[in-house]
């Protein structure tokens, strides 16, 4: 058990982010009581059946009356109308933020809708798996990895450390930047590499000449580690491409113009040129797991996968 | 231990393939006597320090002599070499088969070369992790595993049932295709990933706008999973793309006739088309892992990033 730091949290959502959140809260008593809410009865139902909280919503409005902590995690296309439907209920003092994946339109949405007086700091935890909802959480989920804050202009500084110190105590390093430079890194560490899954995984599918159960026996040998990202919840992900569009298409622009130089180098047989990009990605793998971002072990230590230690 | 399948046997190249093949032989005490060879003496004496072998040459000519059974495990360009080298003393009735991961390359490389009365059966098995030479290997890597053979026109088929028993020994499923195919098949489900992966780990250490330093750190959102195909081993990969031009080249074009499709739904804010990509793409996860092809975990079970069991 830690110190308690939130009389009150309201939870706004709770998938598997919610729920990993809820989880981490109740093992370290992070709060003195946890309302949840969520839009479905069967969603909040799971949650009930399994003590996420200590009350249950079906209105996300209900939920956040006298609390002092409200996280909110719905997928980001939502954000606009879950902080319109709370707004009235806020508690001045109390301290708004989100999980969304892209933070510019989560801003746009959610800014207008925030009374004076309360504390809006958005949010996005960099951990997360291919499984949704509530089931699929787990208190550990951030240890070790960062979330990163990218409060507006003139935040009050307690609340930001306030909220800082809770991302430290469920195991995250917190780091801070504008919304802009966000949505660019998320678009290169996370964003591109999912579409470029979801894509891969598409083309393997409509071949004509490859059978799809060639492509699932035979898919130890490389393509099967695609597959993991292009299993990711689709709201979510419909929503990511939709709220980041310009930092994604700017990425893929530069994706795509990589992938022509390096189609000519196959094509004219240039073996140098090949060898030369073969070699320097490997130092960035190398550098991912002294940063304690990955696992050494082959491949990624899959049971079964790799030798027994 | 199994039984004993072939009085020498012959192991050339001793990396991952090769010392993991050497491990399982082995471990099963399938062959009365192992040679193994190599180029360089460093690799030779590891692969003595690990006892992999009964004998130790840095002359492949001398450790297939006599040999009943000689597998080539090198990179695919050095397969003509290799064959040349050996040829003149292979034994009659002797079984040559290789590892490599193209096989229309390697049947025009390597078929010339062997002599009347010597069985050569090209094979593949398509198992591995990102890492090389002897000291990556392990018995267990085959285990679960298809292994394909392509045999040429009028292959003795007791030879060839003895090779796929071997294999099966080892743990494998074995699979029986024209080259032409398996490399099509092996391009879609292996090269084109491997491609994809290393350019798009390329892309990122070539922006201006994010830093490496910022893609080590939150690589956990999903970039990490690319890397790990982009550490694979150049010299391995620059042979690959180019001995199996055509079929990857084919498949590039498809794979980016489907991102230009993609990107132009995320300019145009196409939601219903995302959401449509992104669910389809699900079930061949499933399927994957339905097939014992890769592990139900979240993360792929990495420690520390999936729920304790
Ligand atoms: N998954 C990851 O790896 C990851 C990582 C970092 C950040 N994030 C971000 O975290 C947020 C939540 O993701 P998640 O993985 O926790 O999703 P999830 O497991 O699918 O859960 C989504 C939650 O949001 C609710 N919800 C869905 N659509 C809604 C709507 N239109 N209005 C109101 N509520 C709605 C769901 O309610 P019902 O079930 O009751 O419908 C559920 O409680 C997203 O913004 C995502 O970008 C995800
Ligand atoms: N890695 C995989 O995941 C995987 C999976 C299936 C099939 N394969 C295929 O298996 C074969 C071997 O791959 P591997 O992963 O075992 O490679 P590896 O660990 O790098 O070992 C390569 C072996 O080949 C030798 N070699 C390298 N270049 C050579 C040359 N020009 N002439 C003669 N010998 C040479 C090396 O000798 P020295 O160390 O003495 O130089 C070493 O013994 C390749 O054809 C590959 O396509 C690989």
């Amino acid at each position: 058990m830690s110190e308690q730091q939130f009389g009150r949290i309201a939870l706004i959502g709770i998938g598997l982010i919610g729920s990993s959140i809820a989880r981490a809260v109740k093992e370290k008593g992070l709060a003195g009581s946890v309302a949840i809410a969520t839009r479905s009865p069967e969603t909040l139902q799971r949650a009930r059946e399994l003590e996420l909280g200590t009350e249950y919503h079906l209105d996300a409005a209900e939920a956040v009356r006298d609390a002092d902590l409200i996280i909110v995690s719905v997928p980001v296309g939502a954000s606009g109308s879950v902080a319109k439907e709370i707004a009235p209920n806020l508690k001045p003092g109390a301290i708004v933020t989100d999980v969304g994946s892209t933070k510019g339109s989560v801003v746009a949405q959610m800014l207008p809708h925030i009374p004076k007086g309360v504390h809006f700091i958005p949010g996005h935890p960099l951990a997360g798996t291919e499984h949704s909802g509530p089931d699929a959480g787990f208190a550990e989920l951030f240890r070790g990895r960062w979330c990163i804050l990218t409060p507006v202009h003139g935040t009050d500084k307690l609340a930001k450390k306030r909220l800082a110190t809770f991302w430290e105590t469920l195991g995250s390093k917190v780091d801070e930047m504008d919304t802009e430079h966000h949505d660019k890194v998320l678009a290169i560490v996370s964003h591109l590499p999912h579409i470029i899954a979801y894509n891969i995984v598409g083309t393997a599918d409509d071949l004509e000449t490859v059978t799809e159960s060639e492509v699932i026996k035979y898919s130890a040998s490389g393509f099967r580690d695609f597959t993991r990202l292009a299993a990711s919840d689709p709201t979510m992900w419909r929503d990511v491409c939709l709220h980041n569009k310009d930092a994604i298409l700017e990425m893929l622009a530069r994706f795509s113009e990589d992938l022509a130089y390096l189609q000519r180098a196959i094509r004219w047989g240039d073996g140098e040129k090949l060898f030369d990009l073969f070699t320097r990605t490997r130092a960035i793998r190398r550098s991912i797991i002294d940063a304690g971002q990955d696992t050494a072990a082959a491949n990624f230590g899959r049971p079964g996968d790799s030798p027994a230690e």
